[in-house]
């Protein structure tokens, strides 16, 4: 193993009626003023917005919102988000959705406090050091932005797609309700499985050091993600699989995997990278999304693994 | 899976030569006087204690020493340590050795910010509500301390054995270099994977719920350790059968192999009681010592998992 430094300061509140917390979890911060960001109005309709909003206003929290954040999330409506927050003068950020719109928010938490333009960090021109605290809500579980400091940002006007690494932008809490990951479609779950696996065989193929218990730890996520899929994907009503997967989402991308490995990720960035400019499965990056797919449920079938 | 909160906020550096950064790390809290513990005098010999006491130095740390730590350690020395803690005015507590030297820490880095008796906090007479920061160099890799809120205390007068559980006595730092577990005996190395096996395993046959992603990172840890101790015995100075060794004691009980299980921890906590007044493994708290590692031997040899 080589010399590694490991530090994950995200607070994890996980299970059913968790996001019942986030009024509390805030105030408890002394925050009276959040941006709040989400995706398309389902989480109007499902109620989940009507949940949210009512604990932060029992807790006297005021909020302004940015709506309309898309897959593959843009640096455009990142820039929209941070003139929002320095002009309303925001505390904190609150995710609600999947990976897109809490690397939007945490991309937002960094330029809010930043005199420049945020893309500087992207593009390595600076380097983030403070942020508002960021809080998120998942309602999908695949990218595993819930417990790192990783945003990816495609800069929708010069078509190049960057990230983002810092300490500061892990989000101090985030809820992982599975339930509220019922709505996502079966061809997105099937996408958000890929992408986990993506994330976990990316350093597992470029480790230039395999510590047998991070190979393990690797399996043993391919296993339960590839066992998971096939429940949900018959029975989408099943909380355990479900919570399973989820977990295993988390687990897929908060550093431990990869902890003293020495992974050249560089070489799956760069593929990333080329991929920029076409169109791509919605969350795993790779490449066209039926295809993703239909790799998927063979690769689940074989059970190589 | 049954609901769960995760947070560790404990920050590790790992591997060779990291407790060179210990002076810079306790500097950049702006910390100027530590409580320095430890347990035999091998630390000078060997010269752990001239660079870690160099380092403070050069950084200008003052310290005052707690040494004679033993293993199951007791109330009595504890209290030695908030003495002095207290009338040194001491601004956090710096661990160099095993697991019984970081819970004495832990148990003074509590009782030094507390008006009573730390035994209190044992009894459940009283709950943490603030400690010095701790730090950790590890020599012994077996406990799992380094990445917890636990420590477990005999008390000597009245052969009471409990334990602490809290956010606040997690280590702000932990530093595992595993060349500095090289001056283990065998058959303290044997004792520290039975150690480690026993921490997940109990988590795994009391659990109430089997998440399959944490069972296999359960697996994976036992077999990594059984592999690794058997390397080990053979060749002490194999470098990376020792760091994958130290690493799976880290992630035994930091808190990710019971999440979501829900185990009846009480269960096997009663076991360790009833023994608390009898002679047993220095380290695992089971039973006597050449039995564990017989059985060890025996388990390793089988490759039932």
């Amino acid at each position: 193993m080589v010399n590694f430094t490991y530090q994950n300061p995200t607070k994890i509140e996980f299970g059913k009626g968790k996001e019942e917390l986030i009024g509390t979890a805030i105030a408890e911060d002394n925050i009276t003023k959040v941006l709040l960001c989400y995706g398309s109005e389902r989480i109007k309709s499902d109620g989940l917005y009507e949940k949210v909003t009512t604990r932060l206003k029992e807790k006297g929290i005021a909020w302004v919102e940015l709506s309309g954040i898309i897959s593959n999330p843009i640096l455009s409506k990142v820039h929209e988000g941070i003139t929002i927050a320095k002009a309303e003068k925001v505390e904190a950020v609150l995710a609600i959705g999947g990976g897109s719109v809490l690397d939007s928010a945490k991309s937002i938490a960094a330029g809010a406090l930043y005199h420049s333009d945020v893309w500087d960090f992207f593009i390595g021109k600076s380097v983030i050091e403070k942020a508002l605290p960021v809080y998120a809500i998942m309602t999908l579980a695949a990218t595993g932005s819930e417990m790192n400091g990783f945003a990816v940002i495609t800069n929708d006007t010069i078509q190049q797609k960057y990230n983002i690494a810092s300490l500061h932008v892990y989000p101090r809490l985030s809820i992982l309700n599975p339930e509220l990951t019922k709505s996502v479609p079966k061809n997105y779950l099937a996408y958000s499985a890929v992408d986990i696996i993506a994330h976990v065989i990316e350093g597992y193929l470029t480790a230039n050091v395999q510590p047998h218990f991070q190979s393990r730890m690797v399996e043993g996520i391919i296993q339960t993600v590839m066992e998971t899929t096939e429940i949900l994907l018959q029975n989408p009503e099943d909380y355990n699989a479900r919570a399973e997967f989820t977990w295993a989402a988390t687990q897929a991308l908060n550093g431990v995997t990869t902890a003293g490995t020495n992974p050249s990720v560089s070489k799956s960035h760069d593929r990333t990278l080329t991929l920029s400019t076409v169109q791509h499965c919605s969350r795993c990056g790779f490449s066209d999304c039926d295809s993703c797919v239909d790799d998927m449920v063979s690769y689940s079938k074989s059970r190589t693994i």
